[in-house]
């Protein structure tokens, strides 16, 4: 082992378990813009003596630290907190010292002889004679007079109890010898997103069938449905990707190999002689028509996202403009996607182990930045597990050095590890798999895990019910009730969620074959004339529903997520709760989407910040309902076709004060 | 970001949380000579291609790695084990690459069609060319004859089943491609160590109590108990300092605070005219004396450890010579020893803090050095969590890597992080809170938490009933039972333990006062003649149990340790298991040293390896009596004046195989 060099050997204090931490530094915590960031480390050293520790915290490129003291909270365990105001990268660390002045002083309490006293208070004027060598000014002064104050010709019980002047300590610590501060390093990075990151309804639309009837959707079309989209309270509008659709190998309705003539082809397949990934399919409009919309949203607060999927038709330019990022096969054929024996004929995937793997990633990168450009700031990332991290590492940290503003949702249904890994490499957020966690064991322990995991440092759960290519078993089976169950779940167990509508809140629940998750008529390859004015639409609901979360801040988060006894298998209860207390939402739902199902919840009052003994009112915000509950246990009763949830808002009783006659009365 | 450079963006495989790893890296995870290291990590890579892992590893200094194959584990957790026959560090890490072939192997069993197969034939063909290049010899031969059967004129399915050959597979994989493997980085240490570091029994021995009577023992003294400690069945002999004792200040009888002029001190008052550190008491022996002793006792099994306690007597001859590694008063005194409002005027302390802390440090280092010259090969360090945690991290590494077969206790009875961080500093085995723990739920929760958190990586626990500094109101109040009680825990609960004899064995338990855990006449400031002969003294128990420790590879090890429930909350039922699941030892304290306690076991006989439907045979090791019990629920009664414990090997009963002329019969 190297020899300590310097003052090294004299940095007496350790630093450990600093957190939040992910993978010892290697990737960013993950806060939003606002946020207090909790910094807890386990701080000690050799001895008895008395330790200062502070939090260093600065946003990168900051050439100075700034400083939050850190309070030990028993065990060798200290705390700080410090508020993340501007997005991008911060940094942070802990310094620790000796505090040779607090050391004495509990030692100067503790003596009980006069003599010992006497002595100590020589030890102190010492100490303070050393500090007073390296300060100028009035503090210099303020120095001098207590060393002579200790050195006084005056009672040594008398002259201690003036040494825990408070002002002392004041004046002592504000120049503290640091030169053996042990420091933790390296210093732990910190991510600040925008609070969308954290909080997001989303809504997955499909452009080309905006308009009514089966003519090609267009922007304009979509700009004519931004009322609806934000009247139903949502943060942000999803498109499929928005290019130009090959015609080699296009694919039919319903997934057929061969389409006819008038079928539109899937989005994913993007790339023709119209242009590629930087394009805009003609019917859909021109970039001023797409800038437009992209500008008319946000004015209404929505953001549009954008879907990149890196992957090409046989048509896209770059096919022939760049073949090396492509694998060809012994007879010279491009290699297209496949998964024996299974051929995806209308797709090449790119090759990232071709030896022009650099020019490949700018030109990915490329894309990005032109819709970043174009006015974009959310973009869904198809199938990210497909491509390799490395490619993300360094994508994302470019984009996001330049735009910190920018939000990424990795479509990536895959093992728990990738999908991991690629939170590590930035993606803003994840897709989970909620929409196969139908049972309340299975929500239980999944919502728990991504609420309480140490993950929860960088993977943002985002909650869909549906997607074009998901539709539950649930969902075709259960009817209405199964489709508001689903949705009351996503919307209130994560603070982020989406649903791939219309075909959500108007009950679409056919599948293309029996077993299957793929959609009938799926507008992956086909233009959909959406019957929106039915009757049972859960557009109004959505809309509640996204008031309700917009209302409430303790949905907007996902940290104090628990959940609380019920005594019916079918029936589920979880809290969430805001950070300062301040609001609680307790929800009970009924996961049987065919019957009435009944049950006593057992709230762990006391976690809730609720009075065990006084009556609390639980408000249902779904019907405006009200109850009044007394102490833990309470009958819940829901019929799945009224409605199979309650999310109530918990408040304590306002109490009538006892009025000035009554109380004297009772006199 | 960085951009990543070379082959850099090529490399796929993303390699994560490698164990063993201890903070990160930054200090080894522990081992033992003849141990198998168990690696595990995640390991994973974009797309669904078939990688290929393996463990990398080498003893320090070693210019060329070793390899093992990983094994996927499933989710993707890869385990590969290795072998460390060597002390000292060793480091290893985890490389991942693509696999191409496997990943075209694969999906040549997949295609149904023969024209797909048959491409697929020849994109093989391709890869094998691709090696091929590379390779000279009788392996270039070999692939050119299986490139051209690949290409033959031959029905694919034929050519297909031809391929799957396991020898291309070996052929292939010895020349495996890895220009773009993925290594986790920096590689991670492991330390290794003796036996004797993760099984031992020590016995303390104070050597001036040797001799009987009164007189002052020496080391032929020492000598002549060696047979004594030797039957006991010890591994380590155990003194207190052997250094001349400071007569300024010197404590007597019952630490007052003046002595009598024949009260020989307190050994741990280190340093007087005839020496310090590396001097011994004179009227212990000589030099030649004490390395006589260490090499007697090491030809009988047995090591002498000594005590490294770095603190001075005001008469040490570093107080005059090095006046600069002490910390001075504004009288001009040197700083004793204080804990307001208590004084030690007999032990100076190191200054730590001294501007000549590194010629210190030497010097320190020097000591150790010292009697590792004089056969010393284990050491006790006393109160090591009072000096610079730097020290020991310099200390240690300097030492164990010129000596790695030397063992260090860490004598820090302190909070857990001190304690834990000692550890990662380098000291072989820890003292514990054992003495504290009495209670069935303490024991429990303590011993899990020892042999199951991630902190048994470093931190070995070695558990001490007494010392001289330790007497439990437990064993001052329990009797004989009690001794026997604790002793039972402490040699079947830890791999490694002690005890302060011959007061334990002899049941010495008077404290000096009420609530004290001081012993009354004290060794530490007096010579005892002990009662060696006394009719109950615990010694053939001792021997018996030390005995079980020898013959039971289950009590050697403390990973494979669980509790099972019993119902009765004043006795306790542990079981410990060899690594290799041929011994199982199950043992039944009952913590009541008062009274007659009973109660049934349930054991978790699955994980016991035993089955639970045929019955199994318990042997008490103690006693000899033999129990046959058929499932998991036991009767058992343990009466403490008799015995408060079974020590059970746990076997399945030998049955007898059916006879043939049964069978028959039978058929």
């Amino acid at each position: 082992m190297a020899r300590p060099t310097a003052s090294e050997g004299r940095r007496r204090a350790i630093i450990e378990r600093v957190t939040p931490c992910v993978d010892g530094g290697r990737y960013p915590a993950k806060r939003c813009i606002g946020d207090s960031v909790v910094v807890e480390a386990d701080v000690f050293m050799d001895g008895d003596e008395t330790l200062r520790c502070v939090t260093l915290y600065r946003r990168h490129g900051e050439a100075r630290w700034h400083e939050a003291e850190m309070v030990a909270l028993g065990n060798d365990h200290w705390r700080a907190a410090f508020d993340v105001t501007a997005l991008g990268r911060y940094e942070f660390t802990v310094s620790a010292w000796p505090d040779a002045f607090r050391t004495w002083r509990r030692d100067l309490a503790r003596w009980t002889a006069a003599e010992d006293v006497a002595v100590t208070l020589q030890v102190g004027g010492a100490l303070l004679r050393d500090i007073a060598r390296r300060v100028r000014g009035v503090d210099a002064r303020h120095l001098r007079e207590w060393i002579a104050r200790l050195a006084a010709d005056v009672d040594p019980l008398v002259r201690r109890s003036e040494a825990m002047d408070e002002a002392l300590v004041s004046l002592v610590e504000s120049h503290a010898d640091r030169r053996c501060a042990s420091t933790f390093a390296p210093a732990l990075p910190i991510w600040v997103e925008p609070l969308l990151a954290r909080f997001s309804a989303w809504y997955e639309m499909f452009p080309r069938s905006a308009a009514s009837g089966k003519r090609h959707g267009t922007f304009a079309d979509c700009e004519a449905r931004l009322t609806e989209v934000v009247e139903m309270g949502f943060d942000v509008l999803y498109f499929p990707p928005i290019h130009p659709i090959g015609r080699t190998k296009r694919k039919g309705r319903n997934n057929a190999l061969v389409a006819a003539s008038d079928d539109p082809g899937s989005p994913w397949a993007i790339g023709a002689t119209e242009g590629g990934h930087k394009s805009i399919h003609p019917q859909l409009g021109t970039a001023a028509d797409f800038r437009r919309l992209v500008k008319s949203a946000r004015a209404r607060g929505l953001e549009i996202a954008l879907d990149i999927a890196y992957q090409c038709s046989p048509d896209h330019p770059y096919v022939t403009e760049h073949p090396a990022w492509f694998r060809h096969r012994p007879d010279g054929s491009i290699q297209y996607a496949e998964n024996p024996p299974k051929k995806y004929q209308d797709i090449y995937p790119f090759n990232f182990d071709t030896d022009d793997w650099r020019a490949l990633w700018d030109e990915l990168k490329s894309i990005v930045d032109h819709w970043i450009g174009e006015g974009v700031r959310v973009f869904r990332v198809d199938n990210p597990h497909t491509k390799p991290f490395a490619l993300w590492d360094w994508l994302l940290a470019e984009v996001k050095a330049v735009h910190p503003d920018v939000v990424f949702l990795s479509e990536a249904f895959t093992r728990p590890r990738p999908m991991h890994r690629l939170a590590k490499a930035g993606f803003t957020q994840s897709y989970t798999y909620f929409a196969w966690r139908n049972t309340k064991e299975e929500l239980t322990q999944y919502f728990t895990e991504l609420s309480q995991a140490p993950s929860r440092e960088y993977f943002r759960p985002n909650a869909w019910p549906n997607t074009p290519d998901i539709l539950t078993a649930y969902l075709q089976a259960g009817g209405r009730p199964a489709f508001v169950v689903r949705l009351v779940l996503a919307a209130t167990l994560a603070a982020s969620y989406g649903i791939y509508g219309p075909a959500f809140e108007l009950l679409e629940h056919l599948p293309r074959e029996p077993g299957s998750e793929e959609y009938l008529h799926s507008e992956k390859y086909e233009i959909r004339d959406w019957p929106r004015e039915r009757a049972d639409s859960l557009r109004p609901l959505v809309a509640r529903i996204n008031a309700i979360r917009r209302a409430n801040k303790a949905l907007q988060q996902d940290r104090e997520l628990r959940f609380h006894a019920i005594d019916n298998p079918e029936m589920i209860c979880y809290s969430k709760a805001a950070a300062d207390g301040e609001n609680v939402v307790l929800v009970v739902v009924n996961l049987d989407p065919f019957h009435k199902q009944s049950g006593f919840v057992d709230l762990a009052l006391a976690e809730l910040g609720i009075d065990t003994v006084q009556p609390f009112e639980v408000e249902d915000l779904l019907t405006q309902a009200r109850y009044t509950w007394h102490g833990a246990r309470n009958y819940v009763e829901l019929r799945p076709q009224e409605m199979p949830a309650h999310v109530f808002r918990v408040s304590p009783l306002v109490r009538h004060e006892v009025q000035p006659a009554a109380a004297s009365a009772l006199a």
